[in-house]
């Protein structure tokens, strides 16, 4: 990047725990380059009274007043289903594209193919950075994954946005502590935005979804023992059971972790389908699994941010007993238990693997 | 279409039963289509010759002599990996573009967005028919296939290239025959071809592909009581898995018929991955469905092109034995038995359904 990036995001309306998930992932793991939010439904207050986190980053209410803070980009924070541009934004990019910021967007439509935007980007020299664009070069996958050395560990989901990216980011250090050299392979757009790298395999041909995903965790590969790829989606979530799937064959985990939210007894945005339990999901990721590469599921990562302190811990506590496996909330706890279970499948797997050379 | 369509298939050194998937549906299920067909390693030969089927249909070894045969159209016969085009075949297409036939093609690369073609086919007015071309206004899926009356039947693979399409197209007839409204559902290039509609779901955007299916299965439900949905690839094939689960997702089928080859045991291109037994994939489909729409397995579809009789028979009687179900090979012996499991499939729905009103 020519320029350190400070960002304004952007999240009118939306702004919260759960529905600005692009904004959120940001402020966790980036704060330093966010300036200001806009959300005129939660001006005046900051990023750590709406989020819990976030510190005293200010939250606004209009353009103007955002502009105060001296931000270089624009960050679209909130990812709507099916990834459509709301056409209410338009006149609000436009004034930001003169104004000389840059544009990020993890959006399918491509904002840099709308020949407005980018005839305002030209002239102003700023630059439109579509996060799901996908590389031109893609092929299906061939199975190349099997010819790295590197721990491949994968999280998969009970459900979409319910911990995956965040699950994996939290456990870099952890797993980094214990000696290893450790990468996160981004799968979504904001693990992109975080990373500075990867594919958004939601917004591939169909047919390159595992191609994607096999060369993504082979170029994060190359500098790393244990490669930590971002899940996406669910098994059971009706919209992106596929995207989930080939992610999974094109990866091919050596073992995968199970995340959850206890709360959620079905599928966003799909009430006609319950969650299976936490036994039937590890059940039917292993299964899936087994054919191509067996993968255990080595460790459960639960999101109990809507719970008591109470509460989530005895959800912590019915899930090992239920799983056997161990678990913990990585955000509201320590991400250790996980990263003592990578740090133990590793060992093992290496062993394993000496014992037959 | 302005002018009946006769095709000049282009195959050039892959025409034969395992190799011209496209050129060799097109010959089945639209002979009086064909004009004509463009291998030189099987120019002399009849199509006849090569495939066992297709009477007549000569085979040449150049351009001219196809021209000779008065085609109005160009159909790209071969569907590579990936779906990439052929550099060689480049010239070959400008000829024929310029000699006004329109061209045909089922390739992930659109023909019609090249520009030396389009105005080629601009200045000699033919007409470039992309048949993966997705609609502009896809969205995800909704489960609202749950809205319709008819019953749908999907066909799933232990492969790619195994039957799926061809079971469905055989399948028609004689289940019209037992007094049903039914109807095609194309989700392949090839299928479209001969059907006139549906959408190439291996080529949307991932996120897509489940709403791709939902809204094809709802079309095709329009005008039938029972929907045969072309299944695509396979839930163990590491390339094309995501593929397969979104449109069993989109679709939600009541009911499934397992297309599998006897003779193959590893998956088409990747033979690190051997094939589960029937049972086993039964058992796998049947789970993925569960969660969101229950839907058995209700017969066995076996390809033994390259068996003898009495080896075909056999196939046939041992995966009854395995599985319980009706097994018949539809292209090489009646479809009856499938019919019929689906006759009986949807009565005993009806009748299901009547009994709750």
């Amino acid at each position: 990047m020519s320029r350190p990036r400070r960002f304004l995001i952007l999240a009118e309306g939306n702004f919260g725990p759960m529905s600005s998930k692009t904004a959120n992932a940001c402020i966790r793991y980036a704060p330093r380059d966010v300036a200001v939010v806009l959300d005129s439904a939660a001006a005046g207050r900051t990023s750590q009274d709406v989020l819990g986190f976030g510190g005293g980053i200010p939250v606004v209410g209009t353009f103007e007043e955002a502009m105060q803070h001296n931000p270089t980009a624009l960050l679209i924070g909130i990812a709507p289903p099916g990834g459509q541009f709301p056409l209410e934004w338009r006149a609000l990019l436009i004034m930001a594209l003169r104004a000389g910021l840059d544009v990020w967007s993890g959006l399918h439509t491509l904002l840099g193919d709308d020949a407005e935007f980018a005839k305002c980007a030209a002239e102003s020299g700023a630059t439109i950075r579509d996060l799901r664009r996908a590389p031109a070069d893609l092929d299906v996958s061939y199975g190349r994954v099997r010819e790295i050395d590197a721990t491949v560990i994968l999280t998969v989901g009970s459900d979409c946005n319910i911990g995956k990216m965040t699950t994996q980011l939290q456990l870099l250090d952890s797993v980094r502590a214990r000696g290893h050299r450790v990468a996160f392979a981004a799968t979504g757009q904001t693990g992109i935005l975080i990373e500075g790298r990867g594919i958004a395999v939601d917004a591939v041909i169909a047919d390159f979804i595992a191609g994607a995903s096999e060369r993504l965790t082979i170029e994060a590969a190359a500098d790393a023992d244990i490669v930590l790829v971002e899940g996406q989606g669910s098994i059971v979530h009706p919209a992106y059971s596929g995207v989930t799937l080939g992610l999974m064959h094109g990866a091919l985990p050596h073992a995968m972790i199970l995340c959850a939210q206890p709360s959620r007894t079905t599928v966003n945005r799909n009430p006609w389908v319950p969650i299976p339990t936490l036994s039937e999901l590890i059940r039917l990721y292993e299964q899936l699994a087994e054919p191509l590469r067996p993968a255990p599921v080595v460790g459960v990562a639960l999101n109990t941010f809507d719970l008591s302190d109470i509460e989530a811990h005895e959800a912590v506590e019915r899930a090992k007993a239920e799983t056997g496996l161990p678990v913990t909330d990585p955000v509201r706890f320590k991400p250790d238990p996980l990263a003592e279970a990578l740090d133990a499948f590793h060992r093992e797997r290496l062993d394993a693997l000496a014992a037959l050379r």
